[in-house]
């Protein structure tokens, strides 16, 4: 029985905002499995804003999402079909499957791409998000470049999405006062009444930079001393103009910048006269710290002590409509494909 | 016999750039020593850019300089007068003296706010460059944040300075492939030619931050792994483009900003495309590194193996007029003042 995949490829780059226009869905057959393949069904698709600089051909630290070929993405599924010893026919597999129903995968390698992961503890989807990248994200932003230490004021920006929460409520256990800044009434009242945050910004509420300034400095009244940043601009110039000496910046995401307009730094003299450290990391380069942060984020979700939330569009023919909402800011808590 | 001091204080704030008018010279009285002070006759006042800072009572990293007082400034001088056991007359020392030609100073407390030196191995002199904080400057940065490794490209701006000079050569004694910035035909001969630079980008040629991008690409084929930053503006901008992934950069100066119009970073960006660390720091604050740091350019200065060169100004009234030139980068190397 031939077995049918759908999946989306990059048809067009965008040339300032992305639009729909830019994906083509493409309907293949699953081809034979060789020795050493899986096939994989995918039961989940993650949606990243990284996917945004991979549709460019500018420099970047990866080299971008080539035309006509799938779409790159974290996926989680189940193994069908196994001519590997390895791997098992039900067995639940992380790995970066694509914007696709299926996917074979070689598994027979020195390392192969496939992750199994134990689905009856931790929910399948979170091993898109806060038991993966997004929380090994937070995790190594927040320890190996805040630094934070108990007492300390630590803020962070896109404070609700899957990145961004992890990050408050894993500096709230470190006992800082956490300060998070969300897009709308409804985000904020989540990172702080779920999360756990100390304060929450709404951005939209003071979309003048001297309005966002002063609000964030009534919110942190002893400065702050670590910051992570997953959106840039606006918010990353105050943050800057309010850090104590010696502060730490975890800068994790520009997506202000992707669209093609750099987007300066007012207050670059701050790194000086304020002795701060920002650092730009991506966090598949640090794999030493892999084991270490899934170990703290698996425990810490299966407890229930961490929290997250997550937007599910339903079926692959929804993804590119999911995709712009996240660079839009529509999603709340970590966006999701369903791969029914 | 009373002993007649001239002096130096801030007489004005500056609104732009400054200029000789917000100094005033006033002649004063030397008092008598109070038990535990000694008099110290400087030979050498130091002129250095973090004083336009402290002209300004902007925020920054320390307090501004009163009106009405002596300016600050380091010095190096002979003590003739003492009534402490622990500094004897004929001494020569460094301190923190400020713009005038006589110092009291209280030598007695737990820490002296004099450091005894050894002015036959070195040059006098040398104590407020060299072997002193602009060589810890140097050293700090270069070793503490750009952290150059054997066959890595470092860049540094205002090569041809105190704080450039040195960094280039510690550089290349790592076995670095150096490339310096600076103004002018001369000075950079003088960084290539007898500094031992590999190459030096003189800036006033390319004015137009494109050329000046271009005549960097050229001359660093392999992109740059550590940056020393003494400028800010167009060459930290160009610097940032041409940085290699993981690239450190250390922000010293930023002297671009300081007359109080903000200088935009233009691709902060980078910092997460490139994976760039930038940190600002004050080597005052660093005081751990100083002996090892003190050390090592001791004794290559007093080897020759360490150069630099000194543009000297004589007499104390010709202070103000020698810091707004280098302000304007028209001294070359050290800017000093001969108390005669």
């Amino acid at each position: 029985m031939t077995i049918t995949n759908r999946r989306f490829v990059l048809a067009s780059r965008p040339t300032a905002a992305p639009h729909e226009d830019n994906f083509r869905l493409e309907t293949v057959a699953v081809p034979e499995l060789a020795p050493g393949q899986v096939l994989v069904r995918h039961r989940y698709l993650s949606l990243d804003p990284y996917m945004r600089g991979r549709m460019s051909d500018q420099k970047s630290y990866a080299p971008p999402q080539p035309l006509d070929e799938v779409m790159v993405g974290a996926t989680a599924g189940e193994v069908v079909e196994s001519r590997s010893a390895k791997v098992a026919v039900g067995d639940t597999v992380v790995g970066m499957g694509g914007w696709q129903d299926y996917g074979v995968v070689a598994v027979d390698g020195a390392t192969s791409p496939l992750r199994k992961v134990d689905a009856t503890r931790i929910p399948l989807s979170a091993y898109l998000g806060a038991v993966g990248m997004p929380g090994v994200t937070a995790w190594y932003g927040l320890n190996m470049i805040c630094e934070p230490k108990p007492g300390e004021t630590v803020m962070v920006s896109a404070a609700s999405g899957a990145v961004g929460g992890l990050v408050g409520q894993l500096a709230k256990a470190k006992g800082c006062r956490v300060v998070g800044v969300a897009g709308g009434k409804d985000k904020c009242a989540y990172v702080v009444d779920e999360l756990g945050f100390d304060v929450c910004l709404d951005y939209k509420a003071t979309p003048d930079p001297a309005a966002f300034q002063a609000a964030l400095q009534a919110a942190t009244p002893n400065g702050i001393d670590g910051h992570f940043e997953n959106v840039g601009g606006m918010i990353l110039d105050a943050a800057m103009q309010q850090m104590n000496a010696f502060g730490r910046i975890a800068i994790c995401g520009m997506i202000a910048g992707y669209n093609g307009v750099p987007v300066p730094m007012a207050h670059p003299e701050l790194i000086l006269t304020s002795r701060l450290r920002l650092q730009g990391f991506i966090v598949s380069e640090q794999a030493s710290s892999w084991p270490r942060a899934l170990g703290e984020l698996g425990a810490g979700v299966a407890s229930g002590s961490l929290k997250y939330r997550e937007t599910v569009a339903i079926g692959l023919p929804s993804a590119p409509g999911a995709f712009l909402g996240l660079l839009q800011g529509r999603n709340f808590g970590k966006q999701l494909v369903k791969l029914d």
